[in-house]
C-alpha cells in the first residue's frame, strides 16, 4: 500500500481519508470494513462503466451480494427522482439495515449516496469513493449529504459522516480538464481562509497540478483534507466556524442557481465567488489591492472564470442579491458572506447591499 | 396550566412532553422554545381546519412570520410528493435555519415534519402537537420520521427528536372511533411488553376510554409516553432493546403493505399484527393460551381487528413472509419478530417459516 491518511477526528465518527495510487481495486484499501450480506455500489453513467466492475472486485472476497446502481451524470440530476433511484435499489434488492453504500464518483454521487445512506432505514453506513479533484478535497471531509431543490442548492439532506474515504489519484487521469480546473478551485480556497504557505506552494506548482503529476496532485488532496478535518473537528454541524470553508460560495450558489444547475461546475462558480469575496473584502477595507489581484491571477491561472455571469437582464446585481438571500447561510434575509480579514483568515458576516452591488457590477460581464 | 409532564431524557436532545387538556391554544404552552423569524406549521386538510387558527394565535407574540401548509390527509399520502410541499412552503417563505415546524396532526403529519425538519438545510428544530391518541402514545416519543416507500413502510427517514410535545387531550374529541381504536392498539402494546399492570387498568377501563373520558385518556397517555421513553433513553437509535416496541409491527407492516397503506389504519394493523405474534409466542412456547386469550380479548374490546386479511389467493402465507422479509428489522432476509416470553418482557428473535405459516393460517380469514 503507497497511501498516505488522513485522520478525521470526529469521536465516535471518526474515520480516515485514504490518499494513494491504485487504491480502488485493492482489497486492503477496505479491510477493517464491517461485515455485511450486501453492498451497494453507487456511480454514475461517467465513472460507473469506468471504474465499478474493478471496486466490485476489490469489494467481492468480503460481501456476498454486491450490487449496483448507475446514476444519470450531472448536478441537474441532484434530485429527489434520481435519490429514489438508490431507495428503488436497496429495496428490490431487499438491502438491509447492515448494507455498506459505496460512492463511486463526484461530489454528486457523493452527496447523494451520503444522503441516502442517511436515510435508508433511517442510517446505514456508507463509505466514499471519491473520483474527481473537487469530491478528494471537498466533499470527502465534513459529512454534508443532500440533494438540490428547485428553489435552492443542497437545501435538503443531512449531516452523515463516511466510515471511510478512499482517495484514488489514479482516477484523476480519466477527469475532463475542466473538472480539474474546478477542483483545483477548491484547492485554492484553503489558501486564503487558513494557509498562506500553501497557497504560495500552488501558485508554485500549478503547471503540475494542471498537468496531473500524481505527486503535486497527492500532496494538495492530503493539505486540503489536513485543513478541512480541523476546520470540522471543532465545528462537525457548522454552528461557527465551519461555514469560513463557504468562502466564495455565497457568490458561487447564486451563480449556480441563476443560470440553472448544471451550467457552470459548482467550481468554477465557487472561482468566481472567491473573486467576488476578495473583492468585497477590498471594499470593505479588510484586505489590500495586490491580495485581490494575487488571487485573481491564480484563479485565472488555474483555468477557472474570474468574471461572473449575467443573471437578469435589467437588475443584475438585484437577481444576485434575490438568489444569496436563499442561501443556508442567511437568517432573516440577512446575506452572510465568508470574507478575507487578514492573513489566511476568513470570518462570517454582513455587508451593506450598496457596496454587495458595486462588487456585483464590477465582476460581472459587462453590458 | 393543568399539564402534567413527561420528561424524555436524551441528554443534549432531551426534551418535555405535555400532557392536559386546553394546552393548544395557550401561548404559556410555548414558552421557552427558541426564537426564531419564522415558524411553519404542518397541519393536514382535517386536522388544518379545526386547530390550525388557534395554534396560531398561540404563537403569534413569538413568531413575527408563521406560515402554514395544510397536506392532503391519509397514510397513503406519506411520501416525497407530499413531503416536498413542505420543502417549497419553507422555501417560497423564505424560511431559515432557525425556523421552527409545528407538526399539528396525527402520526403521518408528524413523520413527515419531523423528516422535514431533519432534512430542511440538513436540519432545523420541530415541535410536535400530535391529535391523535396514537401519535399522542406512539409518535410523539422517540425521534423517528420518516416516509414510505412504494417497497416498503417508513424505508426512508431520520432519527430527528422535537425541541417539546404538546398532547392536547380536548383534541381527541374531534377524532373518528375508528382511529381512537387504533391509538388503543398502541396503548394496550405496552401492556405485555412492559406493564402488567399497565394492562390490566386499561382491561378495567376501557369502556371509559372508548367513552373519551378525559381522566382515562391522560392517564394512558402518560404511562404510555413513561413507559417508551424508559426504553428510548436506553437504546435512542434501536439497535437493541427498543425494538420490543415494533411487538405487533412486523406482522402489522405486512399487512399494511399488502393492502396497500391507508386500506386498515396503522394501529388496526398493529392490533391485529400483537393477536399473530402472541400466537407465534405461544406456538414457541413462551406464553400459555390463557394470554393469548386475554390479549385477544382486550384488543377486540378495544374495536380493533383480531383477524388478518388475506393478502393473496394461492399462497396467503407466503405473501405474509414476503412482505416481512423487506422489514427494516430483518438482517439479511431472515425475519425478526418481537416476541413475548414471560409477564411483561419481549424479545426479538426469529423463527422458522413453518411455524410463521400455522399462525398465519390459523389467524387469517377463512378461504
Amino acid at each position: 500500500m503507497n497511501a498516505q491518511t488522513v485522520s478525521i477526528d470526529l469521536k465516535e465518527r471518526s474515520y480516515e481519508i485514504a490518499i494513494g495510487r491504485s487504491l480502488l481495486d485493492e482489497p486492503l484499501t477496505f479491510s477493517g470494513l464491517p461485515s455485511a450480506n450486501s453492498a451497494l455500489i453507487v456511480s454514475n453513467s461517467t465513472v460507473g462503466p469506468l471504474y465499478a466492475d474493478r471496486l466490485r472486485r476489490a469489494l467481492q472476497s468480503k460481501y456476498a451480494n454486491i450490487h449496483r446502481v448507475i446514476l444519470p451524470d450531472g448536478e441537474e440530476f441532484k434530485n429527489w427522482q434520481t435519490l429514489n433511484l438508490i431507495f428503488d435499489a436497496l429495496l428490490e434488492n431487499g438491502c438491509d439495515r447492515k448494507t455498506l453504500l459505496f460512492a463511486l464518483g463526484g461530489g454528486v454521487v457523493g452527496d447523494m449516496t451520503g444522503f441516502a445512506a442517511a436515510s435508508y432505514m433511517r442510517g446505514v453506513p456508507f463509505v466514499q469513493v471519491p473520483t474527481t479533484l473537487l469530491a478528494q478535497v471537498d466533499s470527502s471531509v465534513g459529512g454534508k449529504t443532500g440533494i438540490n431543490h428547485p428553489l435552492g442548492k443542497n437545501m435538503v439532506g443531512a449531516f452523515h459522516q463516511p466510515l471511510r474515504v478512499v482517495c484514488d489519484l489514479d482516477t484523476l487521469r480519466t477527469l475532463p480538464q475542466r473538472e480539474l480546473s474546478a477542483g483545483l478551485a477548491e484547492v485554492i480556497k484553503y489558501g486564503p481562509i487558513a494557509d498562506l504557505d500553501f497557497l504560495a506552494w500552488i501558485e508554485d506548482n500549478i503547471e503540475a497540478l494542471l498537468a496531473r503529476e500524481p505527486e503535486a496532485l497527492g500532496h494538495v488532496v492530503r493539505r486540503s483534507c489536513e485543513i478541512k478535518a480541523w476546520v470540522v473537528a471543532q465545528d462537525e454541524r457548522e454552528s461557527g466556524l465551519r461555514a469560513i470553508l463557504n468562502f466564495g460560495h455565497t457568490f458561487g450558489h447564486a451563480i449556480e442557481a441563476g443560470l440553472g444547475y448544471g451550467q457552470w461546475l459548482h467550481g468554477e462558480a465557487v472561482g468566481c465567488g472567491m473573486v467576488m469575496a476578495v473583492r468585497l473584502s477590498e471594499r470593505l477595507g479588510l484586505v489590500d489591492a495586490a491580495f485581490v489581484h494575487r488571487l485573481t491571477s491564480l484563479i485565472q491561472n488555474a483555468g477557472l472564470p474570474v468574471t461572473g455571469p449575467r443573471l437578469a437582464q435589467t437588475d443584475n446585481a438585484g437577481r444576485y442579491l434575490e438568489l444569496m438571500r436563499v442561501d443556508k447561510k442567511a437568517l432573516g434575509g440577512d446575506i452572510r458572506f465568508v470574507l478575507i480579514d487578514g492573513p489566511a483568515r476568513a470570518s462570517v458576516r454582513g455587508a451593506p447591499d450598496a457596496l454587495v452591488r458595486e462588487v456585483i457590477d464590477a465582476c460581472c460581464i459587462c453590458l
